[in-house]
């Protein structure tokens, strides 16, 4: 029944090449189906003015996509400016991964988590999250490595999953074809130990009930848990 | 226990002024406690571009805020561009109000809901939602009353209210001192079936459960009811 | 003949409401017949860098109008920045406003008056200067019963009335429609000992006579001296 | 007493060079002591679209200066885009210049009138306006000439200038040392008939009188009167 | 001697990964060593206004680099405008490719190369223009195959290499290391015929003779020959 | 043969007025024909941060061009920010400039030169060059003259010229008919020692030769020389 004949609650083929990028401190490429994002970690030792002498760190992030990741060529945002749903989805990347630092053990310094879509077919703010949460991962381990600081910042993976009604159905992971066609979608992120985060749960010319909500909840279970041991695979390996 | 002494389920105050604009096709001002908001609807017998000649019409929003409506002053978004934050919201409130129109009904013609803050403490995105409902109301109840349209655009109320978890305890309605101690929280869209249009849960520095969201969504439910309630007493009102 | 019915040297009826705003230092919402101008006084203990050490202080001003504050919808200038019309008003309510300061009294620190038109009938840039003086004494007021400073910095009142010819004739505080067909007219601002502190007058596609000149200016005068009494009403009551 | 040692109600030395430009339909370098305008009119078949068939005609001014033009650099304008003064200035240039004009003889297209400042020394919007109706004189002779049109749009000459108080002095045409000093001090413009345009008085951390304003327009009355007869002169000269 | 152990005379290691992108009409990542730009061509059935109804086809380009590309993390040009070098090389890049293109054959339509700098190690903008031929020639392929054409609209291969003078001696494709460190260096841009298309040389803080532009000239010719051999090979196998 | 009928190696009149502007440190007003280029050079007690306590100065350029100093009227760039072409040359004209400065006589401080066109016809990036460097000279003598410095920070003159092939022939010095007409055209900037410093050999819908390109470097050659000279000669009746 769906387009690319997965299962209702099937991820896409997962797949992350970790140490991407030779100049970040930490970096990956993932890939979920053929939606692929470059995501790359740099480590500063300052930290934005409202933080200074807080003792706190900061983990920010930014998010980007070639004109031509998509089917259509997109205008350039370095020429016309961001868009709000960019500035929308960069905002919901970094909050969702500083629910997964203990900032105070991070200390002063800040990490920038850049997410660039080389290739877009639905899902990329999930993708970006799911794979900035392993670029950060790789660059707090090199801060421990050095011993730069003594306790490991990250409290817990942090990964997200989209789900959504498709033709009646709730499915996990919409690629781009469902994703364009279906009235109700949205985002679950959460932590590997299957706390919630962040829920954004949209419907465009339709509505939803919570019974609807409940089962779309459960997708989202099962596939961050998936999600995560697919980072932790990708993390042991580098 | 809640700084302004509400049970954990009640709304603050509402006050809906209909008609508060000489020039607006519809308008209103929406007081929810220390909160006001501006809402006027401005009717125009043109479509966007990528609508045009659909025989589908469209809603949209937009959203400001005076530099002085909070307690610190803000830097004046003419001057410096709108924030992120801005175009979140003012997509969220294009996107809500539009669950509810029967975009056929409308016909090629393009609603714009103009959402300002006066004052602030705490919600005014929600209460935009809420006000702007009822300016677009007035706005097509005056294209029916012209025989412009023959059939009601709008399919239901749609209404917004948020919820959070304040010191340990889920609660309706967050004004400003409750919302910036919330380590969670969010705003759930319905309409006046009852049915889910939008929901976005998010929490800074902590997590929540599922027990926690199903808390969160029956305090929606019923905030949501008494707000529709006010909408309507309003809308007879004018 | 006005198409109010008013006397050639009549104003509309002036309605000043003080403390409109629960956060700003001062305010007031001066309601021009059917002009609404929301005037808030922001107090910051602190100069722009050109005066820093000076001991002096400084007031500035900001003006806006809300997109559906006129008959026909402007675009939002939070879009596509502020219009060289918003900036030339600015910068004459705040020079204006700054004639009838002691910025050595008011010491080190900095006045902003947000002026926001919140509905448009004509003359707002006047409308703007009158109810800023207001919310600026207001502010002023709570510093000297702060003990923050001794003398008061506000050495008059400062007030602002359009005149123009209108359909031949000299009249005082064209409304919109007045406005829209006057081929001359400008706006006059005043201290309450009388004297002029900016004139701005304006042919378009017409020019006018040194004797039309004084019959303006006795406009003016009038109009300008119960501007005065309302203003003092206004902070009596407040 | 002045700093130049002219007397009250000298102008500066006028020059104008005409025809200054190899491209401009109309030109003309306009000096008034030390302050230097290169001032060119470009002719256009077409109207903004406001106009279009309409019949009528337009005249628009733009303004710049020169980052060197005085005598602390100021930043370029192209880099930071046009301030609040400069915007300012040019609807001053353009609605002054458009008070001479017959819109229905200049016939459906645009003149656009460049008032750059090569150097400056005080009064380079009032040289402006007077430079910029020589160079629109000259491309309106030049319609003539070649029969586009039949009846001569430019219906008065339109010239301007500077006054102030100056040491407590009324004094015409003021140069920088002046200006900077001066508390009280306009622009006045004119027409060849006598008759006013525009008229913007502004005091600065002062104020005036009557007796005061009527000094001053005196004052210009005759500085109008010797700037047409050398703009008549230039032009007779081209 | 050089950082790289290469010969003065030595290309880096060229890699063409032909149909990266799934969504363009011609794609390729080039890597030379450790350079790495992606190269799309997208195809539309449209030119810019100044070519409509002309018959002539355009060619243009756009040139990014990911925030951390490069070793310190730049500011995204999304945030803050696309800067004056990202202009200056794509407007090289445009100009270079369309030397090679009978635009006549073309027709109208517009193709536009996107090169986007995954990772940068020195000469991003010669690898842009050799990448950025092979994805033209793709999707030009693309057209002939498909009938859209008759004739090859692409007359030559152009192809780009750096030279310079690297510790006094003349070197070919400068990597990063040397690239900061040469006091004279440059492009050059050619056709498969060994014609020049473009030449730029620069010296920072130093000089350089007609004997050494002589010398950086042959080696640019043994480079360029080496980079069509490696374009053709690509081609082949796409 | 050529449009203006000069020798093929013939430059234009050159025209070089010194001291042009009242306000600036250095200036010159330079015609290169009906090129007229105004160069200012602004000397400031401070240099960019990444200079600060280096010990080394700065030398930097801006370019502009009035909207009227061209056959069409251009966009004032102040209005629509500064294109890539204007940014491409005033990072070439400050480069070039630099080439020829010892950064250390010049201590910390920095000189701008601003090259403003006033009237175009080809060439206005080599006249910007060749008489900023004149203004730079004036500037750097004032330096000296105040003891600020003592050794001449100036190690050599440099200079600019245009060659090109027009109508099949190598010419120097290209005037705008044979600039918008040249497939083939370039410029070369060079010190009085006979050195390069910069080439920028540019085919348009065209390709050149060895041969051609050492034609070209021949003409420079002797139009360097000349240059040269001309400024030499500028300088001395300063």
């Amino acid at each position: 029944m769906r387009p690319s004949s997965r299962a209702l609650d099937e991820l896409r083929p997962v797949e992350i090449l970790v140490n991407y990028s030779k100049h970040a401190e930490g970096s990956c490429l993932i890939k979920m189906g053929e939606t692929h994002v470059l995501c790359t970690a740099t480590l500063e030792e300052r930290v934005p003015s409202f933080l200074r002498n807080s003792g706190l760190g900061w983990v920010t992030a930014e998010y980007g996509m070639l004109p031509r990741a998509t089917n259509t060529r997109m205008n350039r945002e370095a020429k016309r400016g961001q868009s709000g749903r960019t500035q929308e989805i960069q905002r919901l990347i970094g909050r969702s991964l500083r629910a997964g630092v203990d900032r105070v053990a991070l200390g002063e310094r800040q990490i920038t988590i850049d997410c660039d879509v080389i290739q877009a077919d639905g899902g990329t703010r999930c993708a970006s999250i799911t794979g900035g949460w392993v670029a950060l991962k790789l660059a707090t381990q090199k801060l421990i490595k050095a011993g730069d600081i003594t306790s490991d910042p990250l409290l817990s993976n942090v990964a997200a999953v989209s789900c959504g009604i498709y033709a009646g159905q709730p499915v996990l992971d919409l690629d781009y074809p469902e994703d364009s066609d279906a009235g109700v979608d949205g985002n679950f992120v959460m932590n590997s130990d299957g706390a919630l985060i962040e829920i954004q749960m949209s419907a465009e010319g339709s509505v939803f009930s919570r019974g609807q909500m409940d089962e779309l909840m459960a997708l989202a279970d099962k596939g961050i848990a998936e999600l995560v041991a697919a980072q932790n695979a990708a993390v042991a390996n580098a």
